[in-house]
């Protein structure tokens, strides 16, 4: 019953259920299917899952299960597991599996060598559509799917690439050559993802071709694949903007508290410092109480000011929409929303201010502090990001604890040294 | 000179171009490139610097431009426009054009009916792969590019599609209803975006046919544009987050300052609140200065670790990684998270604040309160967003806002509160 029921779903749904088992059913849910189960299923799983889940089957059956794969789902799958395990496993596949398998492994994480797909279908520019159609009639060990072919020369070297839709509506004569687009924007193995799937985007691709450094048709990326690319990369900056790192909702408590301590060290730093500044003005604060009541509004305010420039410019960086050229443009735009946005928020609360204390002057001195700390919000949100691009720092993962920073300490020396000048208080 | 270089570049590079003018100089270069301008590369621009180029060009220009254009791309370069240009422009395309685009403009906004393209290809389930073929060669308003052809009953009603590189593959003979394969996900022209996208990420697809609630076949939604709905809502919620609408670069200063407004009054007012607590405790800080230096490290330390939690759950919610199964699990780490790291940075901060005041109570009292804040802040990051997401309310977009109320509140409260317990100080 089991088997007739998965059987019919897709492999994402699949993936769906074994996440839905308590983790001990897991294996046994595997088992069970035997030879059934499509190994590309997992692809589809948390990674935390994934790793658990293939701890306990047994090598034998995960290296048959990998050797119907694609070959970078394969390698997606592997890529995870300790060397050892890796080894083990690979050491049961057939050598041609093992070899691609190996040599994507060879390329460094997240580069475009480990996301391809070593089947593709390759010809000469001199056959003509006709052959090529018979080509793959006759052919068996074609892709799963595929959306172009490649054309390259007697060294494997790649020349251009034709799209299927141009195959069907040529008459059978046309020679490959007249057909094909040239090769223009063609991915280094080397390459880092994130540029790949930039790429994709901003030129509609469905798949492109992988070369190596002389040139060298070594394999295909296909656009769901690069679906996934995208969406991890614009995950990657939300949750650096708030320092959480590579985490998934099944990860483990320790891996969890880990990976999120070491920013939380970093903002107890950064709060520390402003606390110092809090310090330099205890003689004023013991003189008028009101102003400790009132100081964490002003630090707050800036500080979410700060994230929306911010945030604003760590994607805008990333999409490759801010650079020298409109920088300036941007600059005088923020400088303008932090006066604006700052006066109205002065006037709001020096008046709410002003009615609880019954102080006019205290009204405009949180104001005024209110002022000066969304222009310095509105300035660091922007150059920090930027400041930091160009000293090759990803923005997303360093810019918020520098912006709170400022914002705190400026926020804070702000409104208390103006009171303590216009109440002329000790400090 | 201008015509050859432009002539050769890719849209999304003319696209890039234009955003490198001046604005004056804007209009005046697709002026110049007259007939040689290929509209798609407005696609590719900001909405801001779109709609303002487009109020600049000639109405005909802007029809003739379009006219070229797959529909999907016409639509949207239209959506954005005011509905009288919209009107003028509709009047100068033709009959066919018009009604095409005044359909898709009727779905409502960021709907699978405006993102789909109506230029497609649709056979009859007993038609040979040989006869498909050569209608494919016949046919001259094929559209640019499409990965699938459909397969539809005599009342045009969806029956199921057959990928390009199976057509390629079989013989002649073959009848399109035995390589076809059923239609099991098909998407409703009325359905969001975001759904849609989502099942192309899931189901690894490369195109999807659109049908009408009748079932009828109406379009088709190529990757690419989900890729661009993909990005979008992944920035959508990361903006939603630190407070930013839909902002783009390109926005003026009112827009952006009005946008980014609301959000820092509702901040304003949270902030009010954490004041009135800290209010509640005047007699105390005035006994001892030192709890207003030290306060804000117990609210900022709180709030950086609910923001962590709240950003994995805002993602997992999203995409659906996060539901009632796994709640109590979760639920469960965020608590033991809390307290480990609690406990973590307590012993951090009271060896600091014992060499700092000389006072090892006061140390005491903060790494208490830390605990005890950074608890609530695992249990709201995770509670709040979850709660939203059952009451249907966007949680990426309020989430924050709660989550730092309860963060600095709970802070200011537990801080001030064991001090003044500890010490004996009124309040
Ligand atoms: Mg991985
Ligand atoms: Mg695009
Ligand atoms: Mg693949
Ligand atoms: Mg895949
Ligand atoms: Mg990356
Ligand atoms: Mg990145
Ligand atoms: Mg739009
Ligand atoms: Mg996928
Ligand atoms: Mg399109
Ligand atoms: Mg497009
Ligand atoms: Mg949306
Ligand atoms: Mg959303
Ligand atoms: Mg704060």
């Amino acid at each position: 019953v089991l088997l007739a029921l998965v059987g019919d779903l897709h492999e994402a749904d699949v993936g769906a259920v074994i996440e839905t088992l308590a983790e001990d059913e897991r294996p046994a849910f595997v088992r069970l299917l035997g030879d059934a189960f499509d190994y590309t299923a997992l692809t589809e799983l948390d990674e935390a899952v994934r790793v658990k889940l293939l701890e306990e089957l047994p090598t034998a059956d995960i290296a048959a299960g990998l050797g119907e794969l694609d070959s970078d789902d394969a390698v997606y799958i592997l890529e995870d597991l300790d060397a050892e395990d890796q080894a083990a496993i690979l050491g049961e596949l057939s050598y041609s599996d093992r070899m691609q398998i190996e040599r994507a492994l060879d390329y460094p994480e997240e580069s475009a060598g480990r996301r391809m797909q070593t089947d593709f279908i390759a010809v000469p520019p001199f056959w003509t559509v006709g052959q090529t159609i018979d080509h793959m009639r006759e052919a068996d060990d074609l892709p799963e799917t595929f959306y172009e072919l490649y054309v390259v020369d007697p060294g494997f070297r790649l020349i251009g690439a034709v799209a299927l839709n141009k195959i069907l509506r040529t008459p059978r004569g046309e020679k490959i050559s007249a057909i094909m687009t040239e090769t223009r924007h063609s991915v280094l193995a080397t390459e880092d993802q994130e540029e790949v799937a930039r790429r994709f985007e901003r030129y509609n691709l469905v798949s492109s071709a992988v070369v190596d450094e002389a040139d060298r048709l070594v394999g295909v990326l296909t656009v769901d694949d690069i679906v996934d690319v995208i969406q991890e990369e614009a995950e990657e900056d939300m949750r650096a903007l708030a320092g959480v790192g590579d985490e998934e909702i099944s990860d483990s408590v320790v891996t969890t508290a880990r990976s999120r301590l070491t920013w939380l060290v970093v903002n107890l730093g950064t709060a520390i410092l402003a606390s110092l500044v809090i310090a330099l003005f205890d003689d004023t604060i013991e003189a008028m109480v009101a102003l400790a009541v009132l100081m964490p509004i002003v630090a707050s305010l800036g500080g979410n000011a700060g994230m929306q420039t911010m945030t604003v410019a760590v994607r805008a960086i990333a999409t490759q929409d801010l650079d020298a050229r409109n920088m300036m443009r941007v600059l005088r735009r923020e400088v303008l929303v932090g006066i604006v946005n700052g006066v109205a928020l002065s006037i709001l609360i020096g008046v709410v201010v002003y009615f609880w204390f019954d102080n006019p002057g205290l009204g405009m001195v949180i104001g005024s502090a209110i002022v000066v700390n969304l222009l310095f919000a509105g300035l660091c949100g922007l150059l920090i990001p930027i400041t930091l691009d160009r000293l090759r720092v990803d923005p997303a993962i360093a810019s918020s604890v520098f912006v709170t920073m400022v914002t705190d300490v400026v926020g804070f020396f702000a409104f208390l040294g103006i009171a303590a000048v216009w109440f002329s208080l000790p400090f």
